[in-house]
């Protein structure tokens, strides 16, 4: 992986950059599209092809177990696999232990489960039950599945022994991602052992051609934030992912501080931001790559994104709206589609309705992007930041 | 609308010919895929038109409870509602009293609403009531929506005005499709209704720019097929269905009589028939249009159709089976998924799974009909069909 900084604006500290892996260039800042089960809910990999997308995340934990990371080397990798012939990145599956752990006694987070048909009843069945599915040791997190219950333990060696198998361009050190709830002195050890796993994770990486990323932790506070990013760049990544919980509203000073501690040469992600409003002070601040199921899941249940903010095609005005669903957008499905014929699909439960809206979405999000890109090489990224933050707090 | 036959077999009475309609041609024998909602379900209408599909049926039960019938025409009716630049035919609504009616008490047929997400409540609402949402009179068919619960009177004027408002090229008469239990005396009295709503739906018909189908039942019986054919041939319509049930295997009996007393230059559309043996065996008597829900509701539960026969993805074989779903096939999945992937992705509850099984078995079903066209013009028919038959039965 080769990354360079090519252009950087003159007021703030966003940035341009080219990030180069074996199967694509990726231009920054980028958004990650969120494909789980190696495969985007409702959009093929043509595509976001099509679309301008250069890059796609996929989640190593729900790919461990289903269909294995065994299979998909068998297949060839996942870039084969899922037929995307572009940048591939993998978390390590740590974010689960925040989901299927304290994810779901503290009942704060995402499911686990992205997927419609068995969220209802894994979401249902953990929530009734109120136990933890996951339970974090000095050696890792050891989990039930949520498919079949059978017990895994996901150590920093084996999440990288997974994702060589899978073989993304870009992949995770084990990181743990401490609850929101979590406090001072858990997070402080949470901190301390991320950084052993972030060491065990570098040593156990055996694929050169995959890049490892480091991760930040620290939840919501700055001392540890700081310490974290100060001793994970001491083990010298090649790109930094900051992730964990920023507590709402002190995210960008949270991302301010240990961007200003992380090598500036080096590319940083912040794990799963997808407001449109936290993206833009994040890349203000300096980050580099975005993902989050955002546009994906507003997209299945009926929210769809414009600039000027989230519209609900579930409104009863758009019934017999004869416009498309963003004037100014020029995607395949507004230049093809009435408001009134999505409102019609959606309401009726129908694939297409879904797979629509969230066609519109990711390209909004892509187009968002290459708008911020271009900003930034012009100098006017805080006008544009402003423009669209007014608009979408309204 | 132009129909003319441009060749016959010379064994069969299959025979080729096209159809020209206001918004596009036809070429006969035809698979009209279904979009009961106004939509394909996971397919686009520019995705039909890539594969070659020429016509698209609609449902007028479906679309009169929900956008409606007012609504799709302020929109500028059915075909710019849902964006197909094809020929596009609309039912009559009449089936509904099929599946509302007695298909609910009787417990046969299917069940009126295709959707996924609403299926499963009503079927069990009404299997558990076991109580009839339809009821039929001399005026028409009272119902409940399925939706709602709204009390609908669709009488043979209603279901004109309403198919007038949608537009489609090609409508059809109301007409009752009885029950495959019911008795010959019922069925008798049902064709003399049948006659009496197509003389009204005749009457009624107000759009000539619209070509309206008549259409022949009388259940199992031989007789009444006979006479329905008569009475209905002698109100002159352009076109002709065959619609009701024909106790499995006397099927090609039954067509074989009906239509050797419909005008043979006027196209015939055997309705609801889907099974590939079913489809070479009505070919073979004369049918020039079929039009069913198995290739698109197949591909939602993981049935691959293919010219040797059905396969079934989540069979555990094809778990790591780096083939195509059918090596012979040219479609966009095939050229570029893997059975290993498409199992992943259906046994994951992904949409795109089951969109692309739905892309596959359309494209067969067009394919399908393109090899049989061609068969009859190169007199090869006979031998195309028992050759698909012999592998389809074994």
């Amino acid at each position: 992986m080769k990354f360079s900084v090519v252009s950087k604006d003159k007021k703030t500290n966003a940035r341009v950059g080219v990030l180069e892996t074996p199967n694509g260039v990726l231009n920054t800042p980028a958004f990650l599209s969120v494909a789980t089960l190696a495969s985007i809910k409702g959009l093929d990999t043509f595509e976001m092809r099509d679309i301008g997308a250069e890059i796609i995340i996929c989640n190593t934990y729900h790919l461990m177990l289903r269909p294995g990371a065994d299979l998909i080397k068998k297949i060839g990798g996942l870039h084969k696999f899922m037929n995307w012939e572009g940048a591939l990145m993998t978390d390590s599956g740590g974010y689960q232990a925040f989901s299927l752990g304290f994810g779901m006694t503290d009942k704060v987070g995402k499911v686990v489960n992205e997927n419609r048909q068995s969220k209802k009843s894994t979401t249902e069945k953990n929530q009734s039950q109120n136990t933890k599915l996951a339970k974090i040791t000095e050696d890792g997190v050891k989990f039930n599945s949520h498919i079949d219950g059978s017990l895994h333990n996901l150590t920093p060696e084996y999440s990288m022994e997974i994702q060589n198998k899978l073989g993304a361009d870009l992949i995770y050190v084990l990181d743990e991602c401490t609850s929101p709830l979590a406090d001072y002195e858990y997070t402080k050890q949470s901190i301390a052992r991320t950084l052993r796993w972030a060491k065990r994770s570098q040593e156990a990486h055996k694929n050169n051609k995959q890049t490892l990323f480091g991760i930040v932790q620290g939840g919501v506070y700055q001392g540890l934030r700081k310490q974290s990013a100060k001793e994970i760049s001491n083990l010298g990544f090649e790109g930094y992912g900051i992730g964990g919980s920023f507590g709402g509203k002190q995210m960008p000073k949270i991302v301010e501080s240990v961007i200003s501690i992380l090598p500036e040469e080096k590319p940083k992600h912040l794990l799963g931001i997808g407001e449109i409003d936290d993206i833009l002070l994040a890349v203000e601040r300096g980050v580099d790559m975005f993902d989050c199921v955002t546009p994906t899941r507003y997209g299945r249940h009926g929210v769809v994104l414009t600039i000027s903010g989230k519209l609900n095609i579930f409104l009863s005005k758009y019934k017999s709206d004869k416009s498309p669903l963003d004037k100014k957008c020029s995607c395949l499905v507004c230049q093809r589609y009435t408001r009134a014929y999505l409102a019609h699909l959606c309401r009726s439960g129908e694939i297409n309705g879904l797979r629509f809206l969230t066609y519109h979405n990711i390209f909004f999000m892509i187009q968002l992007f290459e708008a911020i890109r271009k900003s930034i090489q012009e100098n006017k990224f805080e006008k544009l930041k402003n423009n669209i933050i007014k608009k979408w707090r309204k």
